[in-house]
């Protein structure tokens, strides 16, 4: 798509596949509603005082019919909203057209390129003359990676007059980060400073997303406040398990429609992730093959019958394989050489490193076969035989289904409303002093329930 | 759709959606085939000796890429082959696409009008000046009917001079039948009783439809033999209950991306489709709840911890409901008006009256909002709330995702070959006997597997 | 025990452990009534009419409390009843005291000898000079099997004066019988064609008992009508599933205290009985594989994401074995020897010949080691390492817990009831026909229940 | 029992049912000892070092096999030991005795009377002139409670001369911890405080203990530093959860002999045990309903597919109760009478007061059968039907089977020993420093393990 913002009749920004989806969109959102009664409820309790009357919130979360919902929630609560996916594959585009046209400052779209992605993130960011946003919600912490490293090189520049340079790195994706922030730096060399400088903080969505920030805090780096929302009970116990044990097969099936009783799976990681994952396929009918190193999360696997083994044991016996782990090189080309004809492949942790997708890109006379958006046969030269990996090793939940349900999704997304309406406290009360840490949400308001 | 045949390249008839998504078909038939391995087995011990050499194959069953992988090991054994769907929604027109290019006349798309879908049924009997087909393949009994239909309109005629009148009759399928036959009546008034001549006769897919024949030869009308593949275990046993496991959570996320965790389901009858369907929504974290009239079932149900119900008894306070009887008449539109708004009701037995469709379309102020092909949310006028009804309520597992899974079709399909094949030497003997009976496929194939 | 019988104060026979535990008894069986809701509705709907005023019931049937309940059915609806149990260890005393005291002729204690055994079913046939009994009710045919030899010995001795020879068979059991029967030839030289001759029928509970009759009607032997009420859709998809699904892990828990969660289990035959028992260890969080030479079963076992192996795949790897097959020489000597230390090896199939006590018992320098009764530990000489066997390889639901509960057997025992009622009708019929064959209880009151 | 102590050949203090059992009770360590790898380990890596070479532990924790291979373990560390159990029935009659004759000093047996069960308690923590334990592992708080009451008498008694009246309290069970202080303060008026002197500290097992434990911490009386076991994810995650879902199940086969298919069982709270208690109904076959107050634990309730009601919504249709809160007065003689005949109510939390006990024994009239000792019917004289009552309200676990098997308590256990070694450690430090407090073993060893 060409990367030029276009305007509502209104004047609001957007970037969206096709607007005219709004209608179908503003319908599924209508379902969703019934679905998010946590979402409603804030509406209904805080809707009236409007507490983010004022306030600029920037997301980076994925744009799907229940983050709508989510956008639309705070939006009644008095805030503006700008709006960016966390995941190239993530967008509904009706969900994304609805809020467009209604609500919100949206730029998102299903299969973004990697530059695309980013080039959505700072216009999220953007807000204009008046700088960037005072809150920010963040899933993965893209958004706030970027403000991070456009500081860095802000002073790095405006110190030494060296501006960064895309070359000195070998990852793609970071190529395209600094290429964002050298091209910004000429027209405005304060453009994140001043971001900085106004944002009250984040509140941080995932498990990646805030092992980000944690390693920011232990290396003096992190630049502004940051509310750990992934380890509220409602989130992690929640989100993590039940959404995973719905969107898993779900994704598995619009991908494939393959057959899942029957089958042998490979769950590799067995946190909540993993643990919702392992569920479901057993439910389903599959015989489950779990590899974990921790060893009490492998204990927790065979109590519930899971055999527990490492990858390379069952590399050429299974029939489908997930990861879950939130590490990186999982699974390598080398284990899916050595996999059954059509084996399925596919990753349900935040991000696209857990599978050697680039090892697999570049092995020598691979092919690729599209068999739809999402669904990819890879064909080995030497063997004849091939894997079908799904989402090009992203998320595969919202990259060929629609994420977690709604249900679920109300119980995270009201974590974060209930932070951000107290982060004007906390988070407020935390800068006056000067702060900057991470306050863990089950500090704030899980007191008690250390049973669940 | 203008309903007119067209041709392709090398002749062959066929009308399908379009034609130019043949090589998607294609891509997702070759993912079929290695999930097939009954079907491919077929093809390599018979495909060499051609039994079907010379023979003419009728299908009329639900035109799907599992039915394409059937068609073409149809085929593979020597076959010549007409298909239609069995269900105006049951299609899928990459599936059709990929099989008119390639190996067999069909006449099939998603989303026929019940005109459409006679017509297409009588093309796919009619194989030109040489009469019918040797051999029908049917899925509810559709062909089985329109050739009976056909025979005693015939007769009739010929008798009486008396066409079949549409107006005679109250239900709006039946009167397509009427107008179809009469309509042939003048063109050839022996064209069902040629067909009649030259069939040697039919093998029956579901309950459904074994339930017509049985009918049929209890009342003598029965007009040539039949198989019952049904009864077979891997049938019966596997496909209704491990299918509907499988495809029924499939249909309710696809067409409503619905959170099944938590929410209270409703699964009207307990046979074996019942239980696959109340073993997916328990396993996904509903609680279910069974209406059953038979005794032993309805224990069956206790058995598993499902508690044992009316309608009545939960119709305004459950989220979900599911037909699985093979009855009519089981969710009246008295029920929807008091069920809980947005509650989703579907039905997954054969035919479409299960749900009181006509009674829910004639309410009086009654409102239809399509949110996307096969979801519908019906508001009734007085309490503002809605329901949505899924499919119309015919097939929701084939109207709102892609059927059952390969691997289980897979096991129903080789019972529907092993028992073509046999039927060149079964039926024929039959026939030549001029018996006419119904063989059931538990007592060819499966004696000793009575603890299945 | 000295084999004398015993009299009550009102005269009644008798042989049991301990007559003061019918107290104990007596409240135990109160509470099974509460639970066995089919045999009260026969008491309530047929006890006022006594349709079995004048017959003479024996029974060969584990004598524990529910068995106590159907006893005291039958003479509610008007039998005399002798009893007798068809395991050595499957007799629960105070059941035994309580019916011996209260209601009928009991001879049966845990852990009887072969030679008791015997000496106890002969006493249940022996209703002195009148003869036998009216009707057996029998389960595994034990007492099937001695009238049919009985009358071969008479009519062979009568023909040639020859006496059977216990050493003309290497079976340390069928040697018992033969010299019962050559025993009894000297005093009645026609007692078990007299026995034949009273004899209306038998009504057969288990699949193996049924298994014996059908060889003998095929071999032409079989000398009275006989029921199949295994057959029945509330017995063998009730008692052998849901029953062995309670009493599996019951038994493993009384006997050795283990924790089944974690275990790798491996359950041999996937009928019924399997089925129940592989559910059960599944749930308990054991990991199950399954051994299976049907191949529909072990299809079925794939389609619940258990694996199927061959023992000799698992032999060394698991922890528990259960057998289930109904066949013979199914875990022998050679592979308990391979097994890991402490592996827990079991029955729950219905006679004792699937585990190959022979061969271990005979194994050179072996070692047993008797943790309580019913729970062994044999110990081999060259590897130090043992095995733990329960009930000496016999049914280890009874022998280590108290067998099936009470509801699932009262869905069991109403058949029992139900076609003894009608034994007087049908087999009478039959009978005066001068016909011997088999009638299924499902042919009588299952009609409908296909589904189930 | 009279209570005197008697002595081995050795000259070891002790007080068991029947030493003639310490052979049986061998037997059975010996078993549990393969299936306690954690134990066993613990012996391997720290048994020749001897950390607890002079050191006297005192236990009060259940006396059953599991823990005889605990104590086993603590003496192979160097320890000297002295053993109660922490529940008039939780004791194993041959494991006591196979301790008592060969490994520490034990006053133990199963259905003690309060009365003795505080004598026992006495006679562990005495260790004679030298005053009290370097440690106590204590398993719900007794042993600490009593030295903190003798502490508390004794400074009360030096400063006014006022001994404890047990008249002062209206609660059966501490009038006999009164009544055991007032007449040891005549003997020894500084007993405790020598205890309490020679302490360093105890390592606490269960919830209900820590509580205890963190309450007298937070009001300034907690005499002694404290090790929270509980909270290890080892123990919590596994032990009350997974010990649990096995060992509930077999109380109620062993109690009952009920068949849990088909039954409504309501569980009283959702925290590990509830989750535990619950799995193991459900997947028994039971309808499961949960009573919660906190809102997190009643949605995970709900996303499992149980209901969600308050005990009086189900009082008077369910058929197993059971209460696992950890609070008081949950179920109370007035929902008794409102129960169905025979409904089993039993407890599965730590103390005897979830289930009103005093109410439904001085109910007017009421009548009470006990079918077998732990196994009671409670008769309501007004409506002639009865509830069962198991344990008398007591664990039922471990009152009427054998508590958690050996692996799961092999994970709680190993925690015990490297917490008491790291005692050595840790609170000699802690004691050093004066420090009074609870140290949460997760903050020790369970670091990283969030996700579990």
């Amino acid at each position: 798509m060409s990367l030029s913002v276009e305007k509502t009749s209104s004047g609001r920004e957007y970037k969206v596949k096709d607007l005219s989806q709004a209608d179908f969109g503003r319908l599924e959102i209508e379902l969703a509603e019934v679905e998010m009664p946590g979402l409603m409820a804030c509406r209904a309790e805080f809707g009236p005082s409007k507490p983010f009357a004022g306030a600029r919130i920037s997301g980076s979360l994925h744009m799907t019919i229940q983050t709508a919902v989510l956008i639309e929630t705070l939006t009644t609560l008095g805030a503006e909203v700008r709006w960016c996916s966390c995941n190239i594959f993530s967008t509904q585009d009706h969900a994304a057209a609805a809020i467009a046209r209604d609500s919100a400052a949206v730029f998102a779209w299903k299969g973004e390129t990697l530059e695309e992605y980013w080039w959505c993130t700072e216009r999220c960011l953007d807000w204009g003359e008046g700088g960037g946003p005072d809150l920010i919600v963040d899933d993965g912490g893209d958004a706030t990676l970027l403000i991070h490293e456009g500081v860095k090189a802000e002073e790095e520049y405006e110190k030494t007059g060296k501006v960064p340079d895309p070359e000195s790195t070998d990852n793609a994706e970071f190529k395209i980060v600094l290429t964002i922030i050298r091209d910004g730096l000429k027209s405005d060399p304060k453009k994140y400073r001043k971001m900085k400088e106004r944002l009250v903080g984040v509140s941080e969505e995932t498990t990646t997303g805030v092992k980000r920030l944690y390693q920011m805090q232990e290396t003096g780096t992190l630049l502004f406040p940051a509310i750990n929302v992934n380890d509220s009970v409602t989130k992690s116990k929640f989100d993590n398990l039940y959404g995973c044990r719905h969107s898993l097969p779900d994704g598995l099936m619009r991908a494939t429609d393959v057959m899942i009783a029957g089958k042998v799976a490979v769950v590799c990681g067995y946190g909540d992730v993993g643990k919702g994952c392992a569920a479901a396929l057993k439910q389903a009918g599959a015989r489950v093959i779990v590899t974990e190193i921790d060893p009490i999360c492998a204990l927790q696997a065979l109590m519930e019958g899971l055999q527990v083994l490492t990858l390379e044991d069952v590399v050429s016996e299974a029939d489908i394989f997930v990861t879950t782990t939130g590490n990186k090189d999982i699974i390598m080309v080398d284990h899916m050489r050595k996999m059954k004809n059509n084996a399925i492949v596919c990753n349900i942790g935040h991000f696209d490193n857990e599978i050697d997708m680039l090892g697999l890109e570049t092995y020598p006379g691979v092919k690729r076969i599209t068999i739809k958006p999402q669904t990819d046969r890879w064909v080995f030269p030497e063997i004849k035989t091939g894997i079908i990996v799904l989402a090009e090793g992203r998320l595969m939940n919202l990259g060929c289904a629609t994420g977690h349900p709604s249900f679920v999704m109300s119980c995270s997304f009201t974590n974060q409303v209930n932070m951000s309406t107290n982060t004007h406290l906390i988070l407020h009360a935390l800068a006056d002093a000067s702060a900057v840490g991470i306050i863990s949400l089950s500090l704030v308001n899980d007191t008690g329930h250390c049973s669940a």
